[in-house]
């Protein structure tokens, strides 16, 4: 049995790799996270292109980890797996376990005498509807699912960001998930659209008056009819043209009717599609994650739970799942 | 009564003065256009800042007409009138006509001898809905009306653009309007969001297969629920990157996507507030309104007509509600 004061030695490197940052976790014998590190060398901002701008950003994040533990196995999520990442791990169909992204994983060389194994995204194709992808999310569920097995019997996870997932899980695997553009349509239409010439920054604190107004999006959402987004956003103009709004407040409505419509959608797909209702969870960044919490509460629908980021547990049980990580001794003798 | 060989004389100077783009038309003592100027001076791209920058666009697009004729009238419709314009006209409540218009017009000098009279926009503001507006629109439909009188009985005009108008005109009064941002989101999406990434350019001619791809993405707009445009336009992606559509038709579908999804809203809208049903009409440039006239057909709604330009038929209309063109002589006589 090892003694309680030796450092807990190092079992895993795990890597979340998305599009705009590289973040990677040095892991224990249960899984714990022993460091992390993080950086913007996300696919966009790779320090050269091609394979050597993987192997030179991997390098730069956990060479020294290597130096010191040189047989430490490596694994890695999200869109570093894409076509557009270090090396391409096809799309799994749904339904889907953290066994079925280990049985479709790939393995690159990463330039420092390992190999780095990658998991596959997950399509979903069905009959009558456009395919939908996630890409890292998958992982993310993985570790929730680990974290509190009582969520594999039936569970829904929305999952806020760019591009917001919905994933249900059912009988321990991912039965359906959509993808919403709401982060990034948000972003699109403050930075660039008509809507953000009136936007105003907050000069003082108003939090209630900013929540009122959010909810304020949220219910015309609520209220809205097939078709009526593009309509619906424009209100974020006219509201402040004819003073109902103050312009400091548009953003905040704008925010909730983008998140509404998501809502409104994403209950209606769910329960369309879950026979047995389980809980639904929040997993994301935590100021975002409470802004969809007050979206869930105007609409009367309660929150079992905020997550925080699951994905190194997630890496963990992939890791476990490819067969790379060894019983501690004392539970071998 | 004139001679046949006399050149006619002019009798207006009309402004179509938007955010991008000024267009000035001379004339005739029938309404007809005499002549048409056009520059990209408009509101966002004037000479200077100020009433100086609106006095010296106007003196350099009409200014050898007002040497010529130093006495015409001069009217304008547009976002000249607006709280970022030359001299704002606020908003008219509806229902309205062009009476309307001429009653809450206001002047301001031009800074070459004559005033410029300019008409305000309308504002739609009903309870339970956020207020919606319309600035220059109610000028062209001032147009199709005294151009078609039978349209003034009932009719509904849809003037597709950056941000598209539906407009409703019963016993001659604009009644209701409903605003699209399509125009603008469909540029914001395919410039600036990841939807682009995956769009080609089409390297060769083939319009079937690009009116397919338009068609697939109104049939999806017809058949989708409240809130779910951000999650369909993602499609526009995951339709690219499992190969169901070749990468330069993924705008084709975008574009019948957000166009489709403007039509079912205001399609719903439209019959929700028509009592009586009225022709349908298409009002702007010509190829986007074919491209709308398809999204129709696919949805198996018929379009009466498309309608060019208006917009000087209905600035006549409006300087003769404000009283300032002279019948012609053999009119008095």
């Amino acid at each position: 049995m090892p003694n309680s004061h030796t450092p807990p030695r190092p079992e895993l490197i795990a890597l979340d790799w998305g599009t705009s940052s590289l973040r990677a976790f040095l892991l224990g014998e249960a899984g714990q996270v022993l460091q992390t590190r993080s950086t913007s060398q996300g696919l966009q901002a790779l320090p050269m292109p091609g394979a050597a701008g993987f192997e030179k950003a991997f390098a730069d994040i956990a060479g020294d980890w290597l130096a010191s533990w040189p047989q430490l196995p490596v694994v890695a999520g999200g869109m570093v797996g894409s076509a557009q990442g270090w090396k391409e791990a096809p799309y799994v169909r749904c339904p889907a376990d953290v066994g079925s992204l280990a049985a479709h994983s790939v393995s690159v060389p990463s330039g420092v005498g390992v190999d780095v194994v990658i998991a596959p995204g997950l399509l979903l194709d069905e009959v009558g509807t456009a395919p939908d992808v996630i890409r890292g999310e998958e992982i993310q569920i993985a570790g929730a699912l680990a974290a509190d097995p009582a969520l594999a019997e039936a569970a829904t996870m929305v999952m806020p960001g760019t591009h917001s997932k919905w994933v249900q899980v059912k009988a321990g695997r991912i039965t359906y998930f959509s993808s919403y553009m709401t982060g990034e349509l948000f972003s699109l239409l403050v930075k660039h659209s008509i809507l953000g010439r009136l936007m105003t920054e907050v000069v003082t604190e108003e939090p209630t008056a900013a929540e009122a107004a959010f909810e304020q999006g949220v219910q015309a959402a609520r209220h809205s009819q097939p078709g009526d987004f593009t309509h619906q956003i424009f209100a974020a103009r006219t509201l402040g043209l004819t003073r109902r709004l103050p312009q400091h407040l548009l953003k905040n409505y704008l925010s909730g009717l983008l998140i509404g419509h998501e809502l409104v959608s994403g209950l209606a797909k769910s329960s369309a599609n879950r026979q047995t209702q389980g809980p639904l969870l929040l997993i994301g960044e935590p100021t975002l994650c409470q802004r969809y919490a007050l979206a869930f509460a105007t609409l009367g629908v309660p929150v079992t739970g905020i997550l925080d980021n699951p994905a190194p547990r997630g890496l963990w049980e992939f890791a476990k799942a490819l067969g790379l990580i060894h019983p501690p001794l004392d539970v071998l003798h």
